[in-house]
């Protein structure tokens, strides 16, 4: 860390750094600018030593130089982090995959419509909620576990792995137990005994960034998930909050593409919610897979005018069709083609 | 609701709008303007009413009138909710609290030190976190039930009642057991699952506003606990994310007083994380007294440069005593002077 | 308009609101719904009727219907504009172009060096400021008239049109005389004293969109260039403003994507400033022609580690050169290749 | 500046870097981490030589030390600037003014009536716009010289200095000579050839805050003014666009109370603007002056419910009178109680 020093601080105060940075096993070497005094303070420097010295008398302030971040960077782990899935469906190293399916699981009838048609269209993996976040409690809050049970047999059916979001340490059991993946949506990024007890499973975690999350507390809060020994996880990108109002989000493809550089997790975008809006979803699916994404997560629905939540974002399974086409030839063209559908093999296997 | 047609929409279009709101039992009938049709939705409207209608082809935009919170608005509850806590503290009315404490319980001695100085200075609350949410998994995560029993110990001895932070359901049982009230923070103000295991307690709760979360959401948020059939909840701003880095946060005082307009609930201001540093604790602990906080949640630290979390926006006891003085002389002139401390009775009577 | 009267509204206001949108030479329209009454009030109407209707007494809230924009939205013009410059250039209309050069010129020498790397590599338009932004009184401000003229004259000697910041109503006559294409930037998107003489011109102008500025208060700025009889206004997304500190700004490619849909303007992507890092100016110009972007304005300086501005953000001749060719084979793909280069005919035929 | 060096940048990268901070008189001193080597540049370092280091292969960042800003700091000019106006008016210094008045002159009848009411109310100085900028060129723009006029006669009549919205360099020299005050509003504030025009003409100007404004750049732009040799600068909140649509901005008291400790200028709140609500106007005035402000800008209009603009945040000169003394209660009890109303002394004496 670098410690500034007030303009007008006493000798004495600089000492007293110089001591402190010394309990803490850090070696502190001062440096005389012309206008200020900076002591760096070198070693193993945690947030809370930074803390501490920023609050002792002469200090104006403190700057991090480390990146505080350590299992999911690229620097101690250069390679694509791969993730394999059953029916050998695989995350990351350079073939994007389409993750797709209704927004909420409604009826059985529902489900497997939506699922034959983006097996069809040529999704990986199969996507429903189960248990739904709403911003109000008189909104539908999911089937729950009937919901999770559909979502395996609809996964068994179409030969597709299946992924649903994780909402409570209370259903974690359940969850993991009829999902491959846990996707750990927007407002719990920060949840972070929901982290770790995610990690604990040891299943493959898919991670949204929080609506007001920096790229920074995004990848610290995989950390918790990483540090249980659980190396399977993925960032998703699914719009952030900023002042304007005509997309329900702004998706932030900077993002993506500092992601890639930063880090080894596979990156995915989510334009569904990313945009609220239906006829924004082919053009921002594109614009993800032109930033580096690797992957793509798509609200399908057989009937979006009749969808029990986020009808507005969902597109028809003919939309997708479509849209996965366009994807394919631009993935392409980009020299990252698309991974292969999954193979119609036993589930697990 | 409004529905607004497209301007080159089909009068069949316009018809199966209305022969939708039939099916939702509400009754359709369209004004005619110059460039514009729009149909107005009148009865019981549901969130997922709008959401379908806007999907339908020939609607250009759909329009929410009525509120969408009713248990925390005003219209349906005119007079301000009160808090009875123990000690004969109460929060709401129009006299304003304090709620002041270490941000984490470290020792018994530190503890101590803070709850001694903070009840001669005139607090009513002890805060004080056992469980802590930190952006990094390598950070101090606080002492968990041993702290908790120590902040019990605190409050008896002070004769105070107390508040911390519970971070997951899974903590529910012991934070109820230990602490008056339950705080939920930021960045659970949406984990929907917290909030109502937080509201059958029936403990009175403090809701932090999210970082990223409307006053809308916020209020939403709110019934999630309400609509347990706990009355007893508070709201606390405690600063927004913008993109302004000279401050932690942007403490935003214009939803305190729109909020003391909307709802009865108390508000409750918090200027030790809204701005994160505290030279500024003081200052904008007055401003949200006089934008109409029923109350100021301060951190207070007996040895700020060594806490073990956020001691660059904590208080010493001597700070704080002179901050509590220059707000009681503020809270008179405004006609709404500070609530009494609290009466040395017993726990719980 | 929509006028929501308060659920305790009296007749008697409710006529004045009636009364009042017929001195504005409107028709109320009341419809009365469970909870709340609505009056429609259809006609022309302006923002100043919205915002004195919305002071009355009873009054809660008054709601657009139409779009405010007229000029440059799609409704009133569905065909795509296109703007025609000197050497066959043309923006708009299915084709798109590269603007590139450095952010400031410096000297001769330089801006030399980084034409003729360009247009080896195929842009279309060449950039370069005169006239510098900077945040700092402190820093170089540019050339001025004298850079104008090397502009001019590199824009001829490689036969290209050219483009420049335009910074103030004072520099209007010297601009145009200059340069093919006036640049207002995001500092100035609501300048609108500039914007109305930027119109005045006739030349081709390029509004940048402000930092804060929403899709809405744009077009309506790009509406003070139009409503001077000026049809030559491109648009071009640079980059908002938001919480996240790791990119200079945040490339909004959302609004290129809703933009297309929303006017017939051509629009631009500025990955440079977008993103503020050399690194990320590829992806994301790869990012914004799949979002549909009509042309990309890149900065490319022959040496950026010694650029007196914005060096971090600017590529090297030689990473444009890969950049262009990438983004050629990805705009194949997408079914809309980039236009021809410009044909070395003389200025201005 | 501190230069953090790549973990794999090689000596000769480091070498390059020190040599060209000799090139710029810079002095380097390089210091070994364990993970990062660092080099602090010493001397007078500008804004480009930052941006050109940060170029330089091996470079990972460069970190800036001392702040940007010289004559609108603390640190060289420690005592409160004090700004002296015709009529004995003096603004900063520790007792706070009323500006208030329309927000558009309309008519000689609606600026009298708005003048009577805000000098009996004990206003200090008389604001009203005669150059508006307005979103949409379709709504009210101002009356021009003509109000300019009618603002000067108004001052004179009842013997208040006025202050009125420069808002283009074409505009200088008529508003210099017509109004006690240049105002440049928030879309101005990096208007910088607009700041260096009204900084020569020596007349006190106030300058507001940007919507994505930082403090920092709000202090730079100041120095635009400061460095043409005019002392006379204050500053005004209005409000910063935030994602919260529940009010018009934000209005950030952190910027205040924090300006109260970096900077000498005068700091001057606008809740009119800043929450776009006309009930709010009162509770975040006395905020605002809680968090430290200098003065509050408020807009007053007679009939608000007529007004050609913003006639949702104006209060009746009633409004006005029963805020004032709010305000002068308050602020006789923070200790710094409102400066003397404006003596009936003649113009500029």
């Amino acid at each position: 860390m670098i410690v500034v020093m007030k303009p007008d601080h006493s000798p004495e105060q600089a000492e007293a750094v110089m001591t402190r940075l010394g309990e803490f096993g850090l070696k502190g070497q001062p440096v005389f600018g012309v206008t200020r005094t900076v002591i760096a303070g070198l070693g193993q420097v945690l947030q809370d030593h930074r803390d501490d010295i920023s609050m002792m008398p002469g200090v104006d302030e403190v700057i991090r130089v480390s990146k505080p971040y350590k299992l999911s960077g690229r620097e101690v782990h250069p390679n694509d982090t791969v993730i394999e899935l059953s029916h050998g469906v695989k995350i990351g190293g350079g073939h994007p995959v389409f993750m797709a399916g209704p927004c909420a699981i409604e009826t059985e009838e529902q489900l497997w419509a939506s699922a034959s048609g983006v097996r069809a269209a040529g999704a990986h993996v199969l996507r429903g909620g189960a248990f739904k976040p709403r911003s109000s409690p008189y909104s539908f809050q999911g089937l729950g576990v009937p919901g999770l049970k559909l979502l395996r047999q609809a996964g068994d059916e179409f030969g597709m792995p299946v992924i649903t979001e994780l909402l409570s340490v209370r259903d974690v059991d359940a969850v993991a137990q009829y999902s491959d993946i846990l996707q750990i949506g927007a407002r719990n990024m920060q949840n972070f005994v929901l982290l770790g007890e995610a990690g604990k499973t040891g299943k493959p975690v898919l991670l949204k960034r929080g609506m007001a999350g920096t790229i920074e507390e995004w990848l610290l809060a995989s950390e918790y998930i990483l540090s249980e020994g659980n190396p399977n996880v993925m960032l998703c990108e699914r719009g952030i909050r900023t002042f304007e109002p005509a997309t329900r989000n702004t998706l932030d493809l900077n993002a993506v593409a500092l992601l890639r550089r930063l880090s080894h997790l596979p990156v995915i975008a989510d334009p569904s919610h990313g945009t609220g809006k239906w006829y924004l979803v082919k053009p921002m699916s594109l614009a993800s897979l032109a930033a580096g994404a690797d992957g793509l997560e798509i609200e399908v629905h057989p009937n979006p005018d009749h969808a029990l939540s986020d009808g507005a974002q969902s597109l028809t399974p003919g939309n997708f069709a479509e849209l996965a086409n366009e994807c394919r030839a631009l993935a392409s063209a980009l020299g990252r083609p698309f991974a292969e559908p999954p193979v119609a093999v036993p589930v697990g296997s």
